[in-house]
């Protein structure tokens, strides 16, 4: 069973906006090989930490289960693989349903804006306090790349390899406005009180977007595939709806809105131009073995985002970067339910590293 | 000025479900020349029978402004045109807003269940109280080309020719998908009292739904140019907001939510198939010019969907129905806002009609 870690780390984490965020603690899982190169992963918006389980264990099936395990992509023989929960999620790091120290009360909506500058500098710190002085290989999906990214545009050093899945060099305006609309739906709730909500109150506003979501994050092709073989439209928005109720209580019950809209508002902020003269000068800080894998369907991180990243580097260093295209009828959730396309393009990718 | 015109039919409507809707009336506007044949156009789901401003006068845009008038598409010289609002609408036409004469009360949550079908059968009853025998050319976009596909496989020998936008030959469950996240989305409002809301109180879900819409209606190349030339994160996000709150409030006090969850299920219950052994039977009904136009970047109506129209009817009456992809930034609101591209495919095909 893999084992749900927190580390206090030792000391502050001070915002790239200039708030001191005090005594910051992080969740994260670790599988493999203690004494192994590191792979950090990180995970999307919205998710956490639980990547995988390696032993098959534990109840809920990490979101790349099928790419972690011994002898497997994320190799749990040769490696220390980690897993850590985003600045301001609500899945056990420091965030809006944490106590915030100097008040001694929840940090709800007082926590502090954090861009995805911010991500990638916590997560700099936590791994300098689990004792990681370099990363052999980073992976990320959605939010979680945009954090490896700038970890590594940020500290080019620091970082041997990237693999980053369904992303941009700077948030998509498409996914932008689908943000704001969500952000914007859940504050017009009644019950909203300008963030300073208690219990269930905005459940439903939570719960209505995660309705929303399987909609905007897939693909009208899900909806042909749930549908086939139903010939009735009522039969049919029978099957869709039950698609769209299942889990979306549950999710609104682990899911606090102030922490997403802390994630959601980060992607919002990122763009590794930002501090620099140029989107090329940005690139050109990515002097390493790049993977980016775009889902032909992924309405939030079209395509033609993913290949600007790996053009982008290659223009400054030939063949650095390989652009993959999967294919899907899951959209942006293809980032997470491709496993067997995403090992096949990890596989070649690593034997590459490897060598 | 347009004439905002009312009409009381002369008989009960009975919906195919087996309801009587006493007394009904509806509303339409009128334009162009009394004597001449009649051209019919329908209104999208959420829209109204605002079609356009002949003189304009009045202070608001009709939504195929750039193709009524004289000498134009849907010539004023020439036709009676009429644009009629769709039963259980809420812009004046019998539905959720209006009274039950049977209880003096407004229908509200208890107006009955109509289906795409009863707006075809409906908009017949409403033409002929207005005195047309037939109808010379019938054009509609989204829900409003459902409505008329239906009344031309339903009476196909009241119509003369077909202009379908945005269409499908049953409702693609991409867009029944989200139709149904959104009216999950307003019933899971804390004031929603099943249906019995009254005054404000849904207003804020209303709103909500409205800046969604305009993500999901709309097409991420509409945010690209909604930014273009601005290159800070934080700009860009205030520029899309600024785009998303605007008229949001304004919709929600002009689109009762009762009465909008009663137009998406009625395009949900969209299959001209419904009744016949096959949807190539209900083409088979359908000998007659027809235009279909889909827009490339339409999510609720992907352009394989219309396609599949013209190509169904092409095999029973070679050469009677085209398809044409016309291009836009827009997504689905193309079907509104590409008055140029809509403009010159119905002038072609118009040529047709009057040789």
């Amino acid at each position: 069973m893999v084992e749900k870690k927190m580390i206090a780390l030792s000391s502050s984490y001070i915002t790239r906006g200039g708030v001191e965020i005090k005594k910051p603690v992080a969740a994260y899982e670790e599988y493999g090989n203690p004494a192994g190169p590191v792979i950090v992963l990180c995970h999307g918006g919205l998710s956490n930490q639980h990547a995988a389980d390696v032993t098959l264990a534990d109840s809920a099936p990490g979101w790349w289960d099928q790419l972690v395990g011994p002898d497997n992509v994320f190799d749990t023989n040769k490696f220390r693989i980690l897993s850590v929960n985003a600045l301001g999620s609500m899945f056990g790091t420091t965030g809006p349903t944490c106590i915030n120290p100097d008040t001694e009360k929840l940090y709800g909506k007082d926590f502090p804006y954090v861009t995805m500058e911010d991500h990638a500098c916590f997560l700099k710190q936590v791994l300098g306090d689990l004792g990681v002085e370099r990363v052999y290989w980073a992976a990320g999906l959605s939010m979680g790349s945009l954090t490896i990214l700038n970890l590594a545009v940020l500290f080019p050093e620091f970082v041997g390899a990237l693999t980053l899945v369904a992303t941009a060099a700077y948030m998509t305006v498409g996914g932008m406005a689908y943000h704001n609309a969500i952000i914007n739906s859940i504050k017009l709730s009644p019950n909203w009180n300008n963030g300073d909500y208690t219990g269930d109150e905005v459940l439903h506003a939570v719960n209505a977007m995660a309705q929303i979501n399987k909609v905007y994050f897939t693909h009208y092709s899900l909806f042909e595939k749930i549908t086939e073989g139903i010939h009735g439209q009522l039969e049919r928005e029978t099957a869709i709806d039950k698609y769209l109720r299942t889990g979306s209580e549950a999710y609104a019950r682990t899911h606090d809105a102030n922490s997403m809209i802390t994630c959601l508002r980060a992607c919002n902020s990122h763009n590794i131009a930002a501090g620099y003269h140029s989107l090329a000068e940005a690139f050109s800080r990515l002097n390493m073995p790049i993977l980016v894998i775009s889902v032909d369907t992924d309405g939030e991180f079209p395509p033609k985002y993913g290949r600007e990243i790996a053009d982008g580097i290659n223009a400054h260093y030939p063949d650095m970067a390989r652009h993959a295209i999967i294919s899907s009828i899951h959209g942006h959730l293809g980032c997470v339910l491709e496993g067997e396309q995403l090992k096949t393009e990890m596989t070649s990718f690593k034997m590459k590293l490897d060598s």
